[in-house]
């Protein structure tokens, strides 16, 4: 792995909330990635775990149903000595009638200090953190971002290829519906690299190109010149709605096989947010194969949400007594 | 905040249980609120944190959905860096046909140190705390007690009025199906305050007076004597059972408004146990507004529930080792 | 309590998985009953926490319910200071399409050390295990094993008596369709014990003899013979299906009664795994009574599946650091 422009001296990170990478500067993702890659060497270790955010809380508070996500969050967390605490839409007292935004009043009032948001409804998360003092993390807001996932995504492509300068990437499958295409396509574009949308046209709108990207409907036109691909997965409700015909021709033209990874370029990397559908978004051979770095983004994604934990905690620290929880990246487990 | 009488000395808890506040005396009830006091400030921290109840385990055995005194025991609990595990009904042996007694052994063999239960039926924790070894905390039995939102709203009017002498109290809307009621009225009457119940009187019945309150229908009429209203939670499902007209006109009668808190004593304290209705118990300005003390209850319970797991895990603390967990409050973070 | 044959120096375990006990030696078997029995005293303590496996991630990935269990696991880890994550079927990604064996490649991306599975099909722990890095726990799979509830009864067992040698034990009940019965016949014939399997012969067919188990249809002319007797649950969906005439005739015929008890040798121990149905299995005089230990095994249950966690966790430690975790288990503490 090349190594990244390196600032000089420690990563200078101001904001309280992240809320997508539409808002970010190609620094403050480069800072997030780069805290990231300093927690990837904890993962490996046998004592997952640093003192960091020993006695803050971290709620999970969630209006869809996301194990993968939460459990990431929860864990991540927890590497950073943490408490966490999971306030799930169904049980709460949301369905007493309580307004949305109390909700997340009532939260803060029990002591949470990073609130991770999942919701239906875009721009849930950004109008909380008008309304709290704690840090809002969007982890999903209807089909607008899910910046974490967009991170994971950088982080892993950036492990495999050093850097994103020159490189192409395709995002396949169901871009308009899609939060991960969305916080994707701000993330690759700040940080240099071309992106093209391809699929389906009822899934790829022209409209699309307005967010700096090619438009493309033939996948295998476009892979020769691709570095990285990464296949969306199928919601099969979609189908449903008439948007396109089959599953199983979605999978002919847009499938990922190993006959298509051999169309790309050199050491093509194949992404795909879980979970997989084998067979419909990529074959089996593919998903298991050497191109495929599905697992490394699960990894990958704890390694981003430790990192995310610890600036936005940095954050608030600075408003405090500047004890604990702000050593620097290089310090965090002496 | 006015000092309080400070008991020379630090405070001698006997009790294993907490039950009910019908069954404590004023010095038992100000040694809570005094302690919850002193937790208070851990709150304010960054580090939210203190090693009291290390290795201790507390076990929320819930009958009835509650997701926030559910998650603020846990808080609290983790607070004091004990361990939690949670134990809910409906996913539980319970349906399986194992009696509630025998729920409550097993968990007690599991290693539960303290165990927090709420229940449909009045009296259930009491039945357990006579067949189990480990302390019970009563977290709402029925229409009972529930007395750790008693002594939050305790907490909160003494930190708002200094002390309880003097003071008129009144609490607003459905009294007779209503634990909160029913431990706010033990405590404050015990604690020298005057309390007034006042609602519809399908909802106040005049049986209430043995209690060693004055009743009253009409909310303007006693408003100028009040230091403090504590608005009740309507259950919608009461008015199908035609206890009360319509939620419109129960709001007009009983809704607490601006104009309202206006007609009070000055500086009236505003309470609600959440999860609000706006509009319907009281209004969004009123809610939002300097009288109201709504998020400071929420933040004061985690307070109070530290206080009673850490009073009561001394007073079993006795019967063992000595080590641990008994340190006085004012050297338990040293 | 006698002691136990003691392999001179410490325990050599070399396993990385817990599938069954019918993989086990007996060595491997009295291994994990000897570091069970160190673990039973940190129960007794009011600071029930060791630092063996700080930094561990403990999964619990249930696709059955399993309250019982599943919290003893996560008690269990939590004594060893472990973090832990439940993932269960009904809310996570298997409802989106994902298998079984990606969903715990997933979570063993996510960092998880050891993984407790309970499953509804036979061999699905043995599946996995050849899928995933990390040590896998079978917490039951159908009607196949469950072999911490077949320790647990051994230990206690072992408890009571001192030895397996010359000890006859019956297993009473629904045999064939008891994962429980299954992983107690394993382990107490490689221990020396005489099993004897009895029940109506619909849910005890002649084929178990070939376990190396004796078959009887008779409990009350077995009885005289017994030193334990290990009252298995009735699932009384077997009933529907014809298996047994009624309740009440199958309290009558293998019911555990008082009479009974006195019928067995002398200091009979009556075993059953919960939750119990009193009345049924056995009497509540049998179940509250000096020769049950139904609540030892529950207390014996977090002793065994700590010290499963701590011998897996030690067998992984050896491909790792060498760092943490892997301290002989009477160092543990210090």
């Amino acid at each position: 792995m090349e190594p990244q422009a390196s600032t000089s001296g420690p990563v200078a990170w101001t904001r309280k909330h992240l809320l997508g990478l539409e808002d970010l500067s190609a620094q403050e993702i480069t800072a997030i990635l780069d805290t990231a890659d300093s927690f990837t060497e904890i993962s490996a270790r046998s004592r997952k775990k640093v003192p960091a955010l020993q006695g803050r809380i971290v709620f999970n508070l969630f209006f869809e149903n996301s194990t993968r996500t939460r459990t990431s969050f929860s864990l991540a967390a927890k590497r950073l000595s943490a408490d966490t605490q999971d306030f799930t839409a169904s049980s709460s007292s949301l369905s007493k009638g309580e307004t949305f935004i109390d909700t997340a009043r009532n939260i803060e009032a029990m002591g949470a200090d990073l609130l991770v948001v999942r919701h239906a409804t875009p721009g849930a998360p950004h109008l909380l953190s008008k309304h709290v003092d704690c840090s809002i993390i969007n982890a999903g807001d209807g089909a607008h971002e899910h910046p974490t996932q967009g991170l994971l995504d950088l982080l892993t492509i950036r492990q495999a290829k050093g850097s994103f300068e020159g490189l192409t990437v395709a995002l396949v499958g169901d871009i308009s519906h899609s939060r991960v295409a969305r916080s994707n396509i701000w993330g690759l574009t700040k940080l240099g690299a071309r992106v093209i949308l391809c699929g389906p046209p009822t899934l790829v709108p022209r409209s699309l190109q307005e967010l700096g990207c090619e438009i493309a409907y033939n996948f295998d036109e476009i892979l020769p010149q691709c570095d990285v691909v990464n296949v969306l997965r199928i919601q099969f409700e979609r189908q449903a709605k008439g948007l396109f015909p089959s599953v199983s021709e979605y999978s002919q033209l847009y499938g990922m096989t190993q006959e298509r990874v051999l169309k790309g370029k050199e050491n093509l990397l194949v992404l795909a947010p879980g979970p997989i559908n084998r067979g419909v978004e990529l074959t089996p051979e593919v998903a298991d194969g050497p191109n495929s770095a599905i697992l490394n983004q699960v990894t990958n994604g704890l390694a981003v949400r430790m990192a995310v934990l610890y600036l936005l905690s940095g954050k608030m620290e600075s408003k405090g007594t500047g004890t604990g929880g702000d050593a620097p990246a290089n310090e965090k487990d002496a």
